[in-house]
């Protein structure tokens, strides 16, 4: 049975107490069998059997849950880096999109390319995500915005998850956008959403959860409650981009719905965050996504303030985060965020797979979980977020199974 | 002699033209020889007597100048990160200090550790920072605060830049804050700093510029003009930390004694911009110490705008900004500087070399300059910079050496 020694600090992200409380040990090991953590503790303390074993090394670096994306866009096609100096430079979204940018031209790149370039690219990603330490990524569709095209996109995933040893959980976004070809009927498009997208994708299980943008300038509130309600009638969970741009009540349907998670929130209302509190609705922060649109970031201390738990993640997508940097979003969380790096840590583990509805086999360190941990270049999370360097990550682990 | 061939996209930054005019060649070659450039072009045009040299490969990557770093404080006793989540939750500068926390603990550690700790200390955050692509440093003193302790620190430098092929730029920054022995008697203070430890610098040749913290908290107008036009006469040319907290006219000065630069600026008036602009004094921006200490990053359009060239760099040091990635600066001068990614590659290079007096040397690639130059897994300094990851580079060369 494999084990994990010399771990300098050693941060359980155990599922109980507050966000801040991550339960560290010092001088710690780590037992595994069959993929399965069997035990936790001081190294002192580990029990004779798990000693006659061949012991992975730490080097008395800090040892963490594998890191949870749990909000990704990782399959597209296109690029859309052209738009940046346009951005910066102020130009508005209508002016961009009428020089060919925008979400539009990601979707209509996504639609010419096949599935096997989606899976292609959408590999390169998510290898440089694990080397950073992520074990688990949560991936949407939602550039296809037609029933093949949808069922393209999460085909790619349901491959990514058989090919890689890391936990891809797929996410139906049909309702992104309305596709062009329905731009004059947005209730045509809603109506196919319903009747034909959800149901395949039930069918084919081809998804975990179904998620909205919800937005002024996207889907309202009434068509968001249709389909979120339509597609719980077949076992999809709900998700929520919510209340990014405008306060118009994405935060209070979440936690009507009793959504996993209600995502973005730079523009939550004190009635959305009580809402989701009671309802138990966990509030994902994008950090990426409120930089690269120069947008004010959300204050989390608000929401954890509030009584909600606050997960952090990427927003990987060709648009608006065009970074799959976790380590950046957490860096970010303290800085712009207001979170301690505590509250980061926990907030990219256990309470992500929370959101994901993940938190009973991953995100924590702890016996009977998945044994899946990354070895950081820093003596606790504070050094690592404060020294914030590209990479820190210098080992890691998913299933068991040493990575790099 | 040596060629690099196969480069996709080649930035020259050659020294001429506007700040985004990076002068790119595609499908270009760069030919060199002592670790000087010889020859710069498309590879279809490459001389023949270069052909028969066994040439390096940059696989149809982009190739840009080694980049410079012209503002780092970077080597320090002791660490500050369990300051981190005081600042985040909103703690007061007082109450951190009171903590044990601030710009006094460091000095304290730096005093009490050895040239050859700090050294050892400094060259691991050197390694790491060529890793990055970057080859030149400017490095400032500041945190000995007396004679000896400040010589200390400048000897640091003086070792760096003789161990390693990277040019270390070396700073003498005495006037960085009042240290406590002298806090009832700044006069005290200031007149050492002018009559014992500038003719010392001078005399060791330790420094090539004369730094000021001038703020309101720091050092006032007055003061900094009687250290810098002392520091002149002893052949030290001007740079200021300036308008940072407050518009108190620090931009105002850094052009009245012709400075190299002027540093930080958030608060940098209308007057301070035309005055630099007249001057041809290149402002620093320093987007790492705005997001660590939470405050309203500098919008560097309005500096370009009033023709100021911007330089980009990470301020590197243990309170402020604690990182020293500056491809991560470069990425938050784009998203929140408001410069497009060729501006800031620009002043990134050949601005940044500009700012430490280097630019006839290094900062562009240009035939008779030093072979200092980076290769980034990306096709363009769009791409590049709008899909931030923490390194995208993958080889480095450095007076024509190759280094990883
Ligand atoms: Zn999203
Ligand atoms: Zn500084």
């Amino acid at each position: 049975m494999p084990v994990l020694k010399n771990i300098g600090y050693l941060a359980t992200c155990k599922d109980e107490g507050r966000q801040e409380d991550i339960y560290p040990i010092t001088d710690a090991a780590i037992a595994w069998k069959d993929g399965t953590i069997e035990w936790v503790g001081q190294e002192i303390d580990l029990p004779e059997k798990y000693n006659n074993e061949s012991a992975h090394d730490a080097g008395g670096k800090m040892v963490i849950p594998g890191l949870v994306d749990c909000h990704t866009h990782l399959a597209f096609g296109g690029g859309r880096s052209d738009e940046f100096a346009m951005r910066v430079s102020g130009k508005s979204y209508l002016e961009i999109a009428k020089a060919g940018g925008g979400i539009l031209s990601t979707v209509k790149a996504t639609r010419e390319a096949s599935e096997d370039a989606l899976y292609e690219r959408a590999s390169g990603f998510l290898e440089e995500m694990i080397r950073l330490g992520v074990t688990t990524v949560e991936c949407k569709s939602g550039y296809g915005l037609s029933l093949q095209e949808e069922l393209k996109l999460l085909r790619v995933y349901k491959r990514l998850d058989q090919h890689y040893t890391v936990n891809v959980i797929p996410t139906f976004l049909g309702a992104h956008t309305i596709p062009p070809e329905f731009k004059d009927d947005r209730k045509g498009y809603i109506d196919l959403v319903i009747e034909e997208m959800i149901p395949a994708v039930a069918e084919e299980k081809l998804a975990n959860f179904c998620d909205v943008f919800t937005e002024e300038s996207a889907f309202s509130i009434e068509e968001s409650r249709r389909i979120l309600v339509a597609a719980q009638t077949y076992g999809l969970h709900s998700k929520l981009h919510a209340d990014q741009l405008t306060s118009c009540g994405g935060a209070e349907l979440a936690a009507e719905l009793e959504a996993a998670s209600a995502d973005h929130l730079e523009k939550i209302s004190d009635a959305g965050i009580e809402a989701m509190a009671a309802a138990g609705v966990v509030g994902v922060t994008l950090p990426l996504a409120s930089l690269y649109t120069q947008e004010q970031p959300l204050d989390c201390r608000r929401l954890i303030g509030g009584g909600v738990e606050v997960a952090v993640a990427t927003d990987f997508n060709p648009g608006s985060a065009p970074s799959y940097s976790l380590p950046l979003a957490m860096m970010l969380s303290c800085n712009q965020g207001r979170m301690t790096p505590a509250q980061v840590l926990k907030g990219a583990t256990l309470i992500a797979a929370k959101a994901i509805h993940r938190h009973r086999a991953v995100g924590s360190i702890e016996e009977g979980k998945s044994a899946d941990f990354a070895v950081i270049d820093a003596p606790d999370p504070d050094f690592w977020m404060y020294h914030y360097k590209g990479n820190a990550c210098t080992d890691i682990f998913i299933k068991g199974e040493k990575r790099k």
